[in-house]
């Protein structure tokens, strides 16, 4: 697959070439009656899939016939499990590959399933369900541990014994994009005095990722470590600030196959039901860019990799569950902020400024914490060779508290 | 309406007279194809909605026509808002009441409406897309800080400052009379030992009540103190262990407006975004009962009343939603465990037994904590001038462990 090409052009560099395929939902711009429909990106194009169904394109066992790809949303596409995402992947690398007549030669069919990407707009591909925000990051679990408790444990013990979740607000999980307002809330006392009401002083970017579920479980019956890879669709860009921002493209996990490494050995060993054959991560290079509002250019703030993450994504599956929680299609759980073991690679400011200690330079200006009309922009790409693995972007701009 | 009669048998006692009519969504048990449909208690019967609107009998302006009660769950009917909320109860309460001949003397259309509860399955009333659990009874926050961190501040300075909340799993919310089994997880290392692994030693229930959003909010816009009553359609019994189990019929604000009574003194004033003009609660007698399963009947453990809770629902939701939060029709959110302030009105084993210190009797038994095979059974209700405003029941099952 690594020397394949499409007869749909890929711009090079570009992070969607026909190795890539990532799942999204569109809406195409001319249009606003026709309702959003999954698609894959392929170069500067989106591929309708509810379009390349009709056109009976799709035509193995378990896709041909489905109404997977005539829904809002990827949902019931994710909980169809594996064997229809590989069926898909196979399905549509071949129909796209250059030597392949059938969708090249039709011009109007061309015409019907690929849409420039400067003619939709993504919406948020998925229902979510549920949302959880783990910690499993050691660099930013040590550095916070730092700044808010000090030297002495800046890891508490435990932390190495189970990959540590929070329940998330699924209803504010936004796509790529959508403007985030900087929230107001009840702000610290100091000594006896009262505390405050206002706009959040320190309004940050997390660097994440997220796992998206495909098929679920039912409620009281754990997913099995070794079976957690079978439940996880792929992966997205999140930066977990208000309103929790997603990129659109799910990149599968089946696209980022070339890109497995090594996952840190785990001292001490995990409990058995953490202890998993194939403890691997995907070397993911991530990057935090900054463009200021008064600024014409971004400045690149951090930069690091997804294979940093000490619990992986199968683990948290596997923790998740453990105690009979349910998860379902759609459902997503992020790694907590990403930061690696290099002063630059930190993924907050919270970190990179030591919680306002120090700035950072953004283009021409410093910054401690994010300031109005700041757009943050999330992104990460695999290196191959000859092609790329990518994510795009995950964007989000800083509107002003209300008054 | 207190003296209002209905030709519907209602028997002394019961919760469910004219006067309260809550909503919940049904199955008729003969018939596995029919969908649920959404339906009102009366006495011992259900009265399906869905079969009520097709016989033209909401013939208001807002529900004439309207799909609502054709759906499987009540989120489009609380999406609507109070406007169809009052038509309906007030369309209800015309139709079934004793001098109303259009459905007492049609009896093909009283079979067609009025089903047996003997014949008919509740299933989850709602979909719930965001579920937060929060901590506003004082006494409950009072035990548990004095339990886990002793008696020299048992209440943080800032619980008096603002509700506190945390987000809930919503996948793992079931209806009442659904089974749960007992989790595992990892339990606490003692000294340097590594932590074990293992079922839950301390299987708790947590006697709560749940708040059911009708309109939501869209993010970034909070609701306004004031305007919060606007935006909750009723009350649930709710209990907050593994997998939190709600009552079936949930009791609308309009049915509890005669026991409204003043919410506690808050000391310090809350600032201005949670300082209400309205500062009420619902005087709502709540028990909770557990039957072993090898006794024959159910002793009561706890006997508590709703009104102490000290941050109110309009309080919760405003602070819910400060930040930006949105909500959507059917999210739900608890007040917390209800405890009062005397030693049998705990409304958990944790407080009742301080934390295994003591047993308690449970029938001709004791417990520290719940057993397998423990049935848990919360029931509330409102005691009126010769009627009452009842919740049902709240039940479920201890099963064993996974092995």
């Amino acid at each position: 697959m690594a020397g394949a090409k499409s007869f749909v052009e890929v711009p090079a560099g570009s992070h969607f070439p026909i190795q890539n395929l990532p799942f999204g939902v569109i809406r195409r711009s001319g249009s606003p009656q026709a309702p959003p429909r999954p698609a894959v990106a392929i170069g500067d194009f989106a591929l309708d899939l509810s379009a390349f169904a009709d056109a009976g394109l799709f035509d193995g066992p378990v896709l041909s016939g489905s109404p997977c790809f005539h829904q809002e949303t990827l949902n019931m596409f994710l909980g169809m499990g594996r064997p229809a995402w590989k069926e898909a992947r196979a399905t549509l690398q071949k129909i796209l590959s250059a030597d392949e007549p059938v969708l090249r030669d039709n011009e109007a069919l061309r015409k019907k399933c690929l849409v420039p990407m400067s003619d939709i707009e993504m919406v948020l591909p998925i229902t979510v369900g549920g949302y959880t925000d783990f910690f499993c990051s050691v660099h930013h679990a040590r550095n916070c541990g730092f700044i808010f408790r000090g030297p002495q444990t800046p890891v508490n013990p435990n932390w190495f014994h189970l990959p540590i979740g929070y329940n998330g607000r699924a209803s504010s999980v936004v796509v790529s994009g959508t403007d985030v307002i900087r929230p107001r809330g009840q702000g610290h006392p100091t000594g006896n005095s009262a505390p405050y009401f206002g706009p959040s002083q320190k309004l940050d970017f997390e660097l994440e990722m997220a796992a998206i579920v495909g098929p679920g479980n039912e409620l009281g019956k754990p997913i099995n470590i070794n079976d957690a890879e079978e439940h996880i669709f792929g992966l997205a860009l999140m930066n977990d600030w208000s309103g929790t921002t997603i990129s659109p493209w799910i990149v599968t996990l089946d696209a980022l196959k070339p890109f497995t490494c090594e996952a840190p050995k785990q001292e001490p060993e995990p409990l058995p039901y953490l202890a998993e054959k194939n403890h691997i991560n995907y070397d993911i290079p991530l990057e935090v860019w900054i463009k200021p509002k008064d600024q014409s250019d971004a400045s690149i703030v951090t930069k690091t990799n997804f294979k940093h993450l000490y619990w992986t994504v199968t683990q948290q599956l596997a923790h998740h569950t453990i105690n009979g929680c349910n998860m379902r299609p759609g459902d997503i759980f992020a790694t907590g902020t990403l930061s690696g073991p290099e002063p630059d690679s930190l993924g907050c400011l919270l970190e990179l400024t030591w919680n306002g200690q120090k700035e950072i330079p953004v283009g021409n200006s410093t910054r401690k914490f994010l300031q109005d009309g700041d757009e943050v922009i999330l992104t990460g790409c695999c290196k191959g060779e000859g092609y790329n693995i990518g994510f795009g972007t995950c964007t989000g701009k800083v509107l002003p508290a209300l008054p």
